[in-house]
């Protein structure tokens, strides 16, 4: 019997060649990947192999025998090579391999062929088959872009002197009330699911004075359209000491534009072979909800003016008016009604009528809601008598309030629907790795 | 009506005195804070300031009628300044207040000292009284530890090639099974929380090679312990490409070796304030399972040797033992019992009784469990079998396999329980920001 002890194995660093591929030419490498493609032409074959950098071409010489989907470790040349198929992560070098080791094998083709430019399946087959249909480049492609995104926000925010906070998803009383919520039996008593951290973050601001969180949130709602998913990732950041909701709108604006900056520098390559352009932006227009009531009354003919809340169609038709005013893909609509707002939102004093709170619609849809909050304890007990609700329903939340809350205001930005408005899909359901909607638990 | 643009304000940005205070001597500054502590010396007052970049000392002519909890916009100078304070950021510099505006009241004391130097309330008080405890600067820094730890274990992965992936927490299917599962209605079909993203992740492989995920996991355990929560942060890395499991074991290493570099970096502060050192380290002993149960027996008369798992008390002295002789607060414990593992875990060839397994103590507890998985779809396909499982029951995850997955292992590491072990706290619900318990569903 000998202990022994384990040093620190340089395998779990990245090897030479994944760091920098195109300054390894001439050089020998060995390396690991996933056989994405196989094209025998007899004397030779192409093998596309899927790494930690990309897919790369690799030449074999004479027929191969390998099968797509197994792994391989290789040895070989990095020579310098023309190529133009838009997967391959590097136009300009190929592989030259001499020497190869079979580390996982083949049992099964593929369902669909992986290897189209494009998959053309159903969603249905999309995402009963997800845990195949995601090795697909462009797949692959949505979720880099979303990754960027979720590290771009952090990234901003940390950045901006917010504390990551990590909240219970298990809580006994929701943020938003109502009906969809999820229940579930908590050793015997009735809990639910977090629809959202906002009480968490509000006494996150009592402790830290700006803090952010992304995680993953639940809504029970039963419709089952191209905009909702009923878990989805939520990036929420609440600020304190803030003088207006204005200052909430300033600094989502400034993070946002961070967050496209990280995102053009991170996925270069995965925005090119969606084929997506993004536009330089330094501000956000903004107009008031009653403004948007009348420009899509009298531009659209849409009549909805008693409503107290957009409809999809007034948000879709108030973005295209905004990006032919302005070029922007951004609209920030302010001042909704009070009614249609949370109990937390800060009411102006000028209109009580009217929440000092924005949405932020994102080329067509509503991406963000946000605004500034109540912070004053006989403030926000005067809010919930005003509402026929009972402070003392409230008591965990309000005691924050009651030894002293800064004047604080934050926002909640749903990140499926920022991804899928940023590539132009279709449904926000493409978004989501392994989505949940009213039919859909599994995989 | 006129719409308006919004520029991007500099309020956003953290204002120049919170990015190096000590640069600012001489300086007229100006910024927001919340009160943490007010000293009346008649003359004139003491007023510590808790802002984004920590508590400051400040100085008010006069008696101050201002009341801790109560958040100001200050005007004044910074001077140079000889102070004691531990909780203080800067020992050499305070700020001669000329002018203040109030931006929220006080309206009731907290119910405990927030000042005094330690907390000192019992942890029902501490926990019931969440939003008002975490206040305390002590409190405080266990989640900036916390939260460095997290985005240290983020830096460390990336860097390797990880993805990061946003996984399901409503599932279909549990990854370990069992009975402490939580389940909930979902749409009138029976669903469950996520007790660990192992088969996604293990999906996560087969598409990006390397993965990881930072996020809630949740287990309906009943026994109310000092290591246990019901809802807790699991740290998740799977990679894919691996020639054994050692290779994951050298992984985690390199991981925590970052991940320690980072926290000190990071929270100098805190962990000074709360007194703790950490070893350097380069390398993680291991011992095998069998090892141990020979050692605990030899040194310890501990005699638990037919049992196919480690005790608590096991873990405890086998670590003091492992400290004793190589300095180590950390230990690899291999090849655990293979029916004490899941059934995806890869057995030796060798002897096939003992699975190619590991976990990670830390002084003294199991933080981690890791281990290299079976990625052949006849292998698993087989493995359930002689478990008595049926693979049609499997058959989402092991579809994964059908189509080919490399060799591949992983770790699962909780962050609550790092935390704890680092911070040397008794119980891990302190490291949990709204500890979920058997009876603790709120805050």
């Amino acid at each position: 019997m000998e202990a022994f002890m384990k040093s620190i194995l340089p395998a779990g660093e990245l090897n030479q060649f994944f760091i920098n591929p195109e300054s390894m030419v001439d050089a020998d490498v060995d390396f690991t990947g996933t056989i994405y493609k196989i094209k025998n032409l007899g004397q030779f074959s192409f093998v596309h192999l899927s790494t930690l950098a990309g897919i790369f071409q690799s030449v074999i010489t004479g027929e191969c025998s390998l099968k797509e989907g197994s792994s391989i470790h290789v040895w070989g040349k990095v020579v310098t090579a023309k190529l133009k198929d838009k997967v391959l992560a590097s136009k300009t070098i190929e592989i030259q391999i001499s020497k190869w080791k079979t580390l996982s094998t083949h049992y099964e083709s593929s369902p669909f062929d992986l290897t189209k430019p494009e998959l053309n399946i159903h969603n249905d087959v999309l995402f009963d088959q997800r845990m195949i249909s995601l090795r697909h480049p462009r797949e692959k492609a949505i979720f880099k872009i979303q990754e960027a995104l979720g590290e771009g926000f952090r990234r901003a925010l940390r950045k901006r002197g917010c504390t990551e906070l990590r909240t219970p998803k298990i809580v006994k009383e929701g943020a938003e009330g109502g009906a969809n919520i999820f229940e579930l039996n908590y050793f015997g008593q009735p809990a639910y699911l977090t629809q959202s951290p906002q009480f968490y973050k509000e006494f996150g601001v009592g402790i830290f004075e700006r803090v952010f969180e992304i995680a993953p949130v639940f809504r029970a709602e039963k419709h089952n359209t191209s905009r909702h998913l009923n878990e989805y990732i939520s990036v929420d950041a609440e600020i304190g000491n803030i003088s207006s909701f204005e200052e909430v709108m300033a600094f989502e604006t400034g993070v946002l534009k961070e967050v496209f900056e990280f995102l053009k520098l991170e996925c270069s390559f995965e925005l090119e072979l969606l084929g997506i352009s993004l536009k330089e932006f330094e501000s956000i227009p903004s107009l008031t909800f009653k403004e948007v009531k009348v420009i899509v009354s009298r531009e659209f003919g849409i009549h909805e003016e008693n409503e107290p809340d957009l409809s999809p169609q007034e948000e879709l038709k108030i973005s295209e008016w905004a990006l032919s005013q302005w070029g922007s893909d951004f609209l920030f609509v302010t001042h909704y009604p009070s009614e249609k707002r949370p109990f937390y939102a800060m009411d102006s004093e000028v209109n009580p009528e009217e929440s000092l709170s924005f949405d932020l619609l994102y080329r067509g849809v509503e991406i963000t809601t946000g605004g500034q909050r109540i912070h004053e304890y006989e403030a926000i007990v005067n809010k919930l008598k005003r509402r026929g609700m009972n402070p003392e329903h409230f008591e965990f939340f309000i005691k924050a309030h009651r030894y002293g809350l800064p004047p604080h205001g934050g926002f909640g930005l749903g990140l499926e629907r920022l991804t899928q408005k940023i590539i132009g899909l279709e449904s926000v359901k493409r978004c989501s790795l392994f989505p949940r909607d009213i039919s859909r638990l599994s995989p």
